[in-house]
C-alpha cells in the first residue's frame, strides 16, 4: 500500500509552550491582582465601570428597565444592576458607579432582604457608588431649575433613606451641552465636589486638549462666584473608554488572552495598547492623573464581561509597571486631582451651544416636540402647587398622592424625554406617565381644596369625596364643568388656588355657552364679565383634539369665552360664584367686539398702561408704548420657517437634536395679516390668521405690563417635501450690538454675543444654528433707552440673529432623521383613527419693554408666575349652601403676611415621615435690580399661621444632608492669586428664635422643619 | 393670563395600580416556586436548560472560549459556564446541562480552588449535569468509530476524575443526521440510557409527529438488537425552545412582566402562551412528559438572562395549575418516560440521509474538504500507533507525549470540524492543531522507536534523544531523509512499525534521487526493489505545495519513486537498509517503464491474482478479473462532476452542508484517457490523466486483492461561474436492484435501498443527493454472483444511483453559500504570496471483487490496514552500527503469538495513573462471514510478553465504569410482545487465571489493566 497522506494544512509556525505535562490546554487559575491604588510617580489611569442607562430614549423607562423591546436596543437595566451587583462581590476592589435612581428605585424594590443587604454592604464600602443620583440623568438645556432641584432631591433623598449616603459627584455625561446652573446650583449647591461630562463643542474641546484645559474650576454663578464653584472634567473623546477597551458581552472586542496553552496569547499586545491610550490621554490632562470610562449606553448587561477584562488589564499593566491601573470612582479621581495640588484653568458661564461638528449644533433640541414641554412645564407649576396642598391639608394617609407625578416628572427631565429625542413610542410612553401621575395629583388636589375650605367643626381634616373637577383642556376650550348649563339656584363655583408667596390677580377665561351670566367675588358682589365668542381656530382644534385624545365626539363647542377677574391670597384661595343673569341686560361682549376699519392706519390697543399699535392695512405690529413708563419702542413682529436640511449633502439633516437649516433665508409666513380687534374692559385681542396654520391672539391685559402673545401653530405642511423650523420674530428699533441675554434653568441670565465664544476664537459655520441658544424663562436684549424682553411658557429655542431682532423657534416638524441614534424624523402627527394630521402646538410668549435696566421686576415676578399659574377647579352648588359650610377665600399664611417680592417659595413639601420640605429662592442676581438684588427677609413663622415650628434645620438643595456638613475643597485657580474676590451678600444662620431666613441674591435655602 | 395649557398627549388609558401608597413604581421582591417535581396526571412540561457550543464553527475552538472574533459572532463560553455557576448557585432548583469537555476543560483548568468546588458541589447535586460528555459532539456521518470512541473516553475520562461522574444522556442534538453506530455503540455501550436530538428528515419528522412516533427505542445493530437498544428523543422542531421563550441576553423577546406597578404587566398572557405551546408539543408527543430544549447556540452568555425567566414561568405557570413546569435533564426525563410504562415504536437502522426541506439533502458534508478529512483519518491511525508506542516504551514523565494530538482529534471528530463546514480560518485553526498534535506525537514516536530497538543494558527505558525522522508529506514525494544522498558507508535505514495485531507485508515506498539503490532486510538479506520514475503530477504538486505549506522553495523533486516489500510482525518494528549499489547494475526501474502501445485493444496488468483490463484505445477500463477466485466482473470506471445548483430558482445552492446538483445530468470528465502502464514485480501501474485537474494512478501489488487507485484532483475549475462535486464512478455489469451498502462510521455496514425508506414512503425530491451515503470504510454492492467493493480512505459520500454503479464524491468546489450558517461558499484555495489556486486533493480509493457473499475478509481486513498503515521512520547510519546497537525487528507480543483476523487492538494507551487502557474490536457482524462471523479469542497475557498482569477490571466502552455497573431500562417495544429474538453470541465474562478474551461478532470490550 502506498503512503496515504494528506495535502492541505501542514503549516509551519513558531509555537511555543505546546509541549507541557499532562495536558497541552491545561492553563491554571490566575489570582488577579486588583488591588492597586494611587501610585505616586506614575501615571494613574483610573478605571470608572458605569453603564449609562437613559431613563426612556429608544424604547421606554419600563421597556429598558426589565428588557423588553429588544429589536429596537439590546438594552435591560434588571441585569446591568443583577450582574453588576454579582461582579462587585466577586472581588472588593472592584467599583462601580451608578445615576439613574429611576432605575435603582425599580430594581431595588424587587430585590430579596438578602440582596439588600448585600448591596447596602457593597455601597457602604465604597464598591458601589451612587453619583449624580437624581432619578434620572436630567437635561441642563430644557429644563426648569425647580424642576431639576425636584428630580434630583427625589433621587438623593431615596439614596439618603436607603443607604445613608450623600453623592459626591455631579455625572452629567451625555447631556447635549451644559448649564451655568447645573454647575453652582444643582452641583455646588448640592454638594458634590466633581461633575463629569463628555459632551462640549468640538471646537472648544479642541482647543482644551491643546492647552490641557479639559479640566477646570468652573463658576457658574456670577452671583456667587468661587463660593459655589466646582472642579469640572469634560472628558477628552466621549464617556465611553478609549478605543479598543470597550468589554460589552458579544461586542467585538479582543479579550486579553493571557492563557499561553490556548492559541491567541496577547498579554504583552493588551498592555502595550494600554499602556499607549493612557500615555495619549496623559498628553491632554493636568497631573499623573487619567479617567477611563468604562462603560457606554446599557453596557454591563453581563457585569463580568467587562470586570473580567479589567481585572486583568489591572494586574498585567501594573506588572508591566510603566503606568499604574486602578478601579476608581470619579469622586475617588477628584480626590487625587485636589491632592496633586495642581491649578486649574478658570471657566465661568455655561457650555451652550453644544456641536459636534462643523453644521452639528444640538439647538434643535431647544424646541423640538413643544407640546411635550409644555406639558412638562405646567406640571412641573402643578406638582409645586399639588404638593402645597398635601402639605397644608396634613393628611398622607393611605390614597392618592403626588408621588406619581413627582415620579413622572423626574423622569420627564431626563435628558432624552423632555429634550423631545426619544422616539415616538416613548414619547407617548412618557405622556402616559405624566397624564397618570397628574390624574393622581388631580385627586389629591380636589380633595384637599374640599378639606381645607369646608369649616371645619374643629380637629384633622379627614380625606373628603370632592365634587370639585378641574380642565386639563382649558387651552383648547374644553371644560364639561363651565361650559354645562347653570341649573337654577345654583352657581357655578370656581376656586382659585394660588402657590405663590404673594396675593396675585389675575384675569381667569373660561369657555361658557350662556353670555348672560353674572361673576360674583367671595362676598357675594357682582364683579365685571367679559364674554368673548370662541374663534374658529379654536372650535376646530377642539374638536379635533378632544376626539384624538378623549376618544369621544365632543358636544358642541362653547359658545364664548368668560373673563373675569380674580385675587388670590398668597398659598391661598378665593371663590368665585358664576349664576344665571338677565337675559335682558345688554351684553357686553358684544361692546367688546369691534370691527378692524379704523380712521387712519393705526390701530392701538390696551386696556392698561401698555399699548400696541398695529397697521390695519398689512396687520403688522408697529410699535409698543408704556403710558406708564414712557418707554416706546418701534417694533414688528412676524412668523417665518427655516426650511430644514435634509442632509443631502453631507449627511447631517436637522432633526430631533440638531437644528440645521437648509441654508437659505427663514420665509416670511405673511407680510400681510387682517386683523380682528376686540375690545373689552380686562382685556384687549387682537386675532391674526398668518396662515392657514398659524393663528395668534396677541392679549392686552388692563393690569398687566405685558403682551401676552397666544400662537397656534400647525399641522406644518411639509407636503413639500421640507422639513420647517418654525419662528417668530420681533425686529425692535434697538442697537444691542450683537449681545443679548437669555436665562440658565430659569434662573440666571446669561450674556450671549452674536458669533463669539468666550473660551476659544470661534470659527463661525452655523451662522444661525451656532448662535441659538436654549430658554426656560426668557431672552432680553438692551440698548442705551430701552430693554425688550419676551418670556416663554415652556422650553425654546431663541436667539438674536440681527441686532434688535429676538427670535423663538416655537414648532418644528421634520422629514428626515439627524444621524444620532433616534432613527426618526421628528414628524409628530395626530390621528383620529388612521386619519393624522401634523401636531398643533399652542402656547404662548409674553414681551414686555422696560426702560434700560428696569426689565428684571417684570422678568423675574411675571416669570414666576408663569411657572406657577392660578389652579381652578370647578363645581356647581347653591351659593348660599355653598357660603354655609365653605370658607370662601384664605391664607395659609398669618393674615396680610406675604413673602417679598423678590423671594419665591418653591417647594413645601410633606415628606414621608412627617418632617417638611421647605425651599425659599431669592429671584434676582446680584446687580440685577437696585431694589430687589439684596437681602430679603422671611418670617416663617407667618408662613405657618396655623402651625407650631418644633425644628428647623438647614439642608443642602438635595436636603440630602445638613448644609453646614458640605465640605468645599479649595482648588487653586489660574489668575485668582492675590486677587480678591468680593464676597457675595448671604443669608445668615438662621436665628432658632425669630425663625427669620435671609436670602441674599440668587441664594436658595432648603430647609427640613418638623412642627 | 389665560389658561397655559398642552395640547398633545393626553390619552384616556386603562389603567389599574397606579394609586398606591407611597411609591408608584414600588413592585416588591417574589420568591419564585421553581421547587416542582413531576407531578402525576399533569402535563409536565421539563425545561431542560442548555448552551449548544460548537467546538469551533465560524469562529476557532479558542475564539469561542475567549470570545474574541466576536464581529463573526458573539459568542463565549468562557461566559457561559461562569454565568451558569452562578446561576445555579442562586436557586437550587436551577439545573443545567452541559456537553462539550473541550470547552468545560479550557474553563476548569482556570478555576480558583473555591469555584472549583462549587462547581463539585453543583454536580454532586445534580444541578449541573454533564451530558454527551465527550470532548466534543462528534458528527455521526464523517467520523470513524475507533475516533469516536477516542474522542468521547477523552471527555468521560475527564468528567470521571474530576466529578466521579458517569454521563447517562446521549445529547447528539446538532448533528446532521444519526447513525447506527451512535445509537448501539457510542450510546448503548457507553451506558447512556437515553440520546436526544433535533435533526431527522423533515419527511420522517412530519410522520412521526403525525403518529407520535418522533420517540424510539432504537435498535441499531442488527447483531446486538435488543441488547443495545436506546430510548431516542428527536424533537418536533429544533433544540431551541418554542417559539417565544428564546431568553438570550439583549435577544429580543417579552419577559415576563410580573411588577404591577411597572407599565407591561403581562403574567396572564405569558402564562396562556407557555400553556398554548405545551399542549402543542404533546399533541405530537407520548406521555404527559414534553421536554423544551432551554437553549441554543452560544446561548446562556449571561445565565440569569435565562433563569429568571424559567423561574418566573415555573412560578406562574404552575400557579396557574393547568400544566406543570419543572427544570429538568434528559436523564431526569428519560427517568420520567421510562416510569410512564408506555410503549415505544421501534427504530432500527439510521437516520441518514438528512434533509430538512425538499431540496436540502445535506449530503455534500460527508465529502467536504476532503484533504482535511483525509488528514483527520490518517492522523487517527497515527494517534493509535503512537499510543502503543508510548504504552510500550512505559515512560509518561515530563516530555513530549500524545495528549495534544488526541485534543486535536478529539476536536476535530466535532460535527462542524472534520464535516468540513467550518469557515475556512476555523479550518485552518484545525489544521494547525491537528499539525501541532501530530508535531508533539512524532516526538515521542521518535523517541519510542530509538528507546524499543535500542538493545538494552537492563533496567527502564529512558527518553531517548533519536535520530529519527517521519515524512508527512510522502504522498507528494516529499521526504528529505530519503531524498537525501546516502553518504559512503552509511545506509539510509527504514523502520517500519505495524501496529495492527497481526504481522503484515505491504509495499513501501519512498522518494530517492538514486535507482541503484540496493535494499537490505533486517537480516541483511538483498530484498527486491522497484523503482518508478516520478511523474509530473506529482512534481509540480509538490513544488507548489511544499512552498505553500513548508514555505520554502524546495529541492529538486527526486527522481524516483523506490518501492520494496516490507514485513512486520503485530505491534512491532522491522528494519530495512537502503544503501549505494553498484551503478553498473541494469536498473529495474527501466524494465518497469513500458509504453502504452499493445497488439489487440485490451491491456491486462496485475503482478498477482487481480488483473485488469483496459482498452488501449479508449483507455477505459473494462474488466476486473481474479485468477485465484475466478470472480470476473465488466467494469468500467470514469471521473464525472455534477454542477452545482447556486440557488438561483430558490435560494438553496449547493454548498458546505448541502449537496444539490443543478439539475443536469453529470459531465463526463473523458470518455477517452490516455494511458501510461508500468509494470514491475511487485506493482503494476496505470497512470491516466483524464483532465489537466484530475489524475490517476491504478496499482495493483503482487500479493494484494485489490485495485489501489489513487487520485489526484484539483484545482477543480470554477472559471465557468460553476461549482463542481467530482465523482469517480464504477459501473459494473451487476444486477444491483437497486441495493447497495454502506458501513456506519467504519462498523456494521446497512442495507441502502435506491428511493427508498424503510421508515416513511418517500417522496423523492433530489434522485441523487436523496440517495447519498456516508462512507467511512466503504460501499459495495452484490449480485447473485459477485461483490463489487469499494473501501475509502476517508469519510467520503457514496451513492448507487443505478443499478451495477457505485459513486464516490471525491471533490468539491462551488461558488455560493448553502444558507446553513456558515457564510462562506466551500471554495478551498492554497496560495503562495498572493497567487491562490484550488485546492488539489490526493488520496486513494480501493476496489476489490469477490464471489458473492466473500467479500467481508476483505473488507474488514483491508478496512484495518487503511486505518492503521504502517509507521515508518528514517535514518542514516552505517549498517553495522545500527545492527550492533539496535534490535532489528521484534513484536511485543508473545513470539509467534496474532491476534485472530477477526479481531483489532483498537486501543493501548497508558493512562495517567499508570494503568492500560486496552479495547478489542471483533470486526465482523453477525452472518457476515462463515469464517469469522464467529466468538473469537484473544489470550491478554500474550500481547504483553514482557509485563505480567496484575488486574483486569472489564469497563464500559468509554472505562468510565465497569461494565457490570452499566444498568438497562426494559422498555416496552411495539410489536416486542411475544417475540423471541436470536440472542446475540456475545463473550463471556474474563477468566480472571486464563486472562483469555472472548468477542463476539461485532463485540468491543474495554478494560483497564494494571500490571
Amino acid at each position: 500500500m502506498g503512503s496515504v497522506w494528506f495535502l492541505q494544512f501542514v503549516v509551519v509556525f513558531g509555537v511555543v509552550g505546546f509541549f507541557c505535562d499532562g495536558l497541552v490546554v491545561s492553563g491554571s487559575y490566575v489570582k488577579y491582582n486588583t488591588s492597586s491604588g494611587i501610585v505616586e510617580g506614575k501615571l494613574n489611569v483610573h478605571l470608572v465601570p458605569h453603564s449609562h442607562d437613559d431613563v426612556g430614549w429608544l424604547k421606554t423607562v419600563d421597556q429598558y428597565y426589565v428588557g423588553a423591546n429588544n429589536s429596537i436596543q439590546g438594552a435591560c437595566v434588571e441585569n446591568v444592576l443583577d450582574s453588576v451587583v454579582e461582579s462587585l462581590r466577586r472581588d472588593p476592589n472592584r467599583k462601580f458607579v451608578f445615576a439613574e435612581m429611576a432605575f435603582f428605585q425599580r430594581w431595588w424594590t424587587e430585590q430579596s432582604f438578602e440582596t439588600q443587604e448585600q448591596v447596602r454592604k457593597l455601597v457602604d464600602d465604597g464598591r458601589l457608588e451612587f453619583i449624580n443620583g437624581g432619578w434620572c440623568m436630567h437635561d441642563e438645556a430644557t429644563c426648569h431649575y425647580i424642576d431639576m432641584i425636584d428630580q434630583t432631591t427625589l433621587g438623593h433623598s431615596y439614596i439618603k433613606k436607603q443607604f445613608n449616603k450623600v453623592p459626591r459627584a455631579g455625572w452629567q455625561i451625555d447631556p447635549f451641552g451644559h448649564s451655568a446652573v447645573q454647575a453652582y446650583l444643582l452641583s455646588a449647591e448640592v454638594g458634590f465636589e466633581s461633575v463629569h461630562f463628555a459632551r462640549i463643542d468640538y471646537q472648544d474641546r479642541a482647543k482644551r486638549k491643546g492647552d490641557k484645559s479639559l479640566e477646570v474650576i468652573w463658576r457658574g454663578s456670577k452671583t456667587f462666584g468661587s463660593s459655589s464653584q466646582i472642579f469640572t472634567n469634560a472628558f477628552p473623546v466621549h464617556y465611553s473608554p478609549p478605543n479598543g477597551f470597550h468589554f460589552e458581552v458579544n461586542d467585538d472586542f479582543v479579550p486579553v488572552q493571557d492563557n499561553s496553552l490556548l492559541y491567541g496569547y496577547n498579554v504583552e499586545t493588551r498592555v502595550q495598547n494600554f499602556v499607549d491610550a493612557a500615555n495619549a490621554q496623559a498628553n491632554v490632562t493636568r497631573t499623573n492623573h487619567i479617567m477611563w470610562t468604562m462603560g457606554d449606553d446599557f453596557q454591563y448587561q453581563y457585569a463580568d464581561s467587562w470586570f473580567k477584562q479589567m481585572d486583568k488589564l489591572i494586574h498585567y499593566v501594573n506588572k508591566d509597571g510603566r503606568v499604574n491601573a486602578l478601579y476608581s470612582t470619579p469622586s475617588l479621581y477628584t480626590d487625587a486631582k485636589y491632592a496633586a495640588n495642581e491649578t486649574w484653568p478658570l471657566k465661568t458661564d455655561d457650555y451652550f451651544p453644544y456641536a459636534d461638528s462643523q453644521n452639528a449644533y444640538w439647538t434643535g433640541f431647544f424646541t423640538s416636540r413643544a407640546a411635550l414641554k409644555g406639558y412638562v412645564r405646567i406640571l412641573g407649576g402643578y406638582y409645586l402647587a399639588a404638593r402645597q396642598l398635601e402639605f397644608l391639608v396634613g393628611n398622607r394617609s393611605k390614597g392618592p398622592n403626588t408621588f406619581s407625578l413627582g415620579d413622572a416628572l423626574g423622569i420627564l427631565q431626563h435628558h432624552d424625554a423632555v429634550t423631545g429625542t426619544a422616539k415616538q413610542h416613548t414619547t407617548n410612553d412618557y405622556a402616559k406617565r405624566l397624564f397618570i401621575g397628574a390624574s393622581e395629583s388631580e385627586i389629591v388636589v380636589n380633595s384637599a381644596l374640599t378639606c381645607l375650605a369646608k369649616k371645619k367643626s374643629g380637629g384633622q381634616c379627614e380625606v373628603q369625596e370632592s365634587t370639585f373637577s378641574q380642565c386639563r383642556l382649558l387651552n383648547i376650550s374644553y371644560c364639561p364643568p363651565t361650559e354645562e348649563d347653570i341649573t337654577q339656584g345654583k352657581s357655578l363655583i370656581v376656586v382659585a388656588y394660588n402657590s405663590l408667596g404673594w396675593r396675585r390677580t389675575d384675569v381667569v377665561r373660561i369657555p361658557v355657552n350662556d353670555a348672560h351670566l353674572v361673576v360674583k367675588d367671595s362676598s357675594g358682589n357682582t364683579i365685571e364679565a367679559q364674554f368673548v365668542s370662541l374663534d374658529n381656530v379654536t372650535r376646530n382644534i377642539r374638536k379635533f383634539y378632544t376626539q384624538a385624545y378623549l376618544g369621544k365626539q365632543p358636544e358642541e363647542a362653547p359658545k364664548y369665552w368668560l373673563h373675569f377677574q380674580v385675587s388670590v391670597p398668597p398659598l391661598g384661595w378665593n371663590t368665585y360664584f358664576i349664576s344665571k343673569g338677565d337675559n335682558n341686560v345688554k351684553r357686553r361682549h358684544e361692546l367688546a367686539s369691534e370691527t378692524k376699519s379704523s380712521q387712519d392706519d393705526t390701530i392701538e390697543i390696551g386696556p392698561g398702561d401698555l399699548k400696541m399699535s398695529f397697521s390695519s392695512t398689512s396687520g403688522q405690529l408697529k410699535r409698543m408704548y408704556n403710558s406708564k413708563t414712557g418707554v416706546d419702542v418701534p417694533i414688528q413682529q412676524t412668523y417665518l420657517w427655516y426650511g430644514s436640511s435634509t442632509g443631502d449633502a453631507d449627511s447631517q439633516a436637522s432633526g430631533a437634536y440638531i437644528f440645521r437649516p437648509n441654508g437659505s433665508p427663514p420665509t416670511v409666513v405673511s407680510r400681510s395679516v387682517p386683523l380682528e380687534v376686540i375690545r373689552g374692559d380686562l382685556v384687549d385681542e387682537i386675532h391674526q390668521e398668518f396662515d392657514s396654520w398659524i393663528y395668534q391672539v396677541t392679549r392686552l391685559y388692563k393690569d398687566k405690563e405685558h403682551a401676552e402673545i397666544e400662537f397656534t401653530i400647525g399641522p406644518i405642511p411639509t407636503d413639500d417635501s421640507l422639513g420647517k423650523e418654525v419662528i417668530t420674530r420681533l425686529t425692535a428699533n434697538m442697537a444691542t450690538d450683537k449681545v443679548f441675554y437669555t436665562d440658565s434653568n430659569g434662573r440666571d441670565f446669561l450674556k450671549r454675543v452674536r458669533d463669539y465664544r468666550e473660551d476659544w476664537p470661534l470659527t463661525v459655520t452655523q451662522p444661525v444654528a451656532g448662535n441659538y441658544y436654549p430658554l426656560n424663562l426668557g431672552i432680553f436684549a438692551v440698548d442705551k433707552k430701552s430693554e425688550l424682553s419676551v418670556l416663554v411658557d415652556r422650553a425654546t429655542g431663541g436667539a438674536s440673529i440681527a441686532d434688535g431682532q429676538i427670535e423663538l423657534m416655537l414648532h418644528r416638524r421634520m422629514i428626515a432623521d439627524d444621524g444620532r441614534g433616534v432613527g426618526e424624523a421628528l414628524d409628530e402627527t395626530v390621528c383620529i383613527e388612521s386619519t393624522c394630521q401634523g401636531l398643533t402646538v399652542r402656547g404662548n410668549y409674553y414681551v414686555s419693554i422696560n426702560q434700560a435696566g428696569a426689565g428684571a421686576q417684570w422678568r423675574r415676578t411675571t416669570g414666576q408666575e408663569i411657572y406657577s399659574p392660578l389652579l381652578l377647579a370647578f363645581t356647581h352648588e347653591k351659593f348660599e349652601d355653598w357660603i354655609a359650610s365653605y370658607t370662601t377665600t384664605s391664607s395659609s399664611f398669618e393674615p396680610n403676611y406675604s413673602l417679598p417680592l423678590n423671594v419665591a417659595l418653591i417647594t413645601l413639601q410633606v415628606l414621608d415621615d412627617g418632617s417638611v420640605l421647605l425651599r425659599l429662592a431669592h429671584l434676582y442676581e446680584a446687580g440685577e435690580d437696585p431694589e430687589y438684588s439684596t437681602l430679603a427677609k422671611v418670617e416663617l413663622k407667618k408662613l405657618f399661621s396655623s402651625k407650631t415650628i418644633k425644628e428647623v434645620k438647614e439642608m443642602s438643595l438635595t436636603a440630602n444632608q445638613e448644609k453646614s456638613r458640605i465640605k468645599r475643597k479649595s482648588w487653586k485657580v489660574e489668575g485668582d492669586k492675590g486677587k480678591v474676590e468680593p464676597t457675595p451678600v448671604k443669608g445668615g444662620p438662621l436665628n432658632n428664635s425669630t425663625l427669620v431666613v435671609e436670602l441674599g441674591p440668587m441664594e436658595i435655602r432648603t430647609f427640613l422643619l418638623k412642627f
